[in-house]
């Protein structure tokens, strides 16, 4: 039974063109809906820069353990963001769950 | 010309077998040859845990900009880990980079 911190990450791309007003508010919505679950830590949006993938966005998160993930993954304001707007406006990523190396 | 903070990340397999003695030198030799370059900030090696990707480790670390950033990768330290240690004990990697979304 882990009681050890995630560090959760999802890198991604969407269908709206980089730069778009629609990519602007798909970031801004994701950090305000998704940073609002209570057992979110350290919410940021990211741009991703290296040339050596082919992913554009970044959304990293901690939680306290693996009970924290799951409410969060299970929290309504989660599902409902996946639902109505992730599934629509995400065309590919990758999902990266850290754990610290003790 | 960006001075915005960049977090380097490099998820990885390794040739060794999970839990080896092996896996866990070169984890520990990573964090100490690569935290020891003068630019690195909070550097952190890390199991990845998600099974929704194929990746068993991470690095990740902070730059306070580019110039930080090229710094490290010219540093003999690091050219030395990656030609002795890196093409010889990774068998696959993804190297992200994320600046935050202002």
């Amino acid at each position: 039974m882990s009681q050890q911190r995630i560090k959760h990450m999802v890198i991604f791309n969407l269908k709206h063109d980089s730069g778009s007003p629609e990519a602007a508010q798909f970031l801004a919505d994701g950090r305000s809906i998704l940073s609002s679950i209570p057992t979110v830590e350290n919410f940021e949006a990211f741009h991703q820069v290296s040339g050596k993938n082919d992913y554009d966005y970044g959304f990293s998160m901690d939680f306290v353990d693996q009970a924290a993930y799951s409410f969060y993954n299970e929290h309504p304001k989660h599902v409902d963001f996946v639902e109505n707007r992730w599934v629509k406006e995400v065309s590919r990523f990758l999902e990266i769950d850290f754990k610290t190396v003790i």
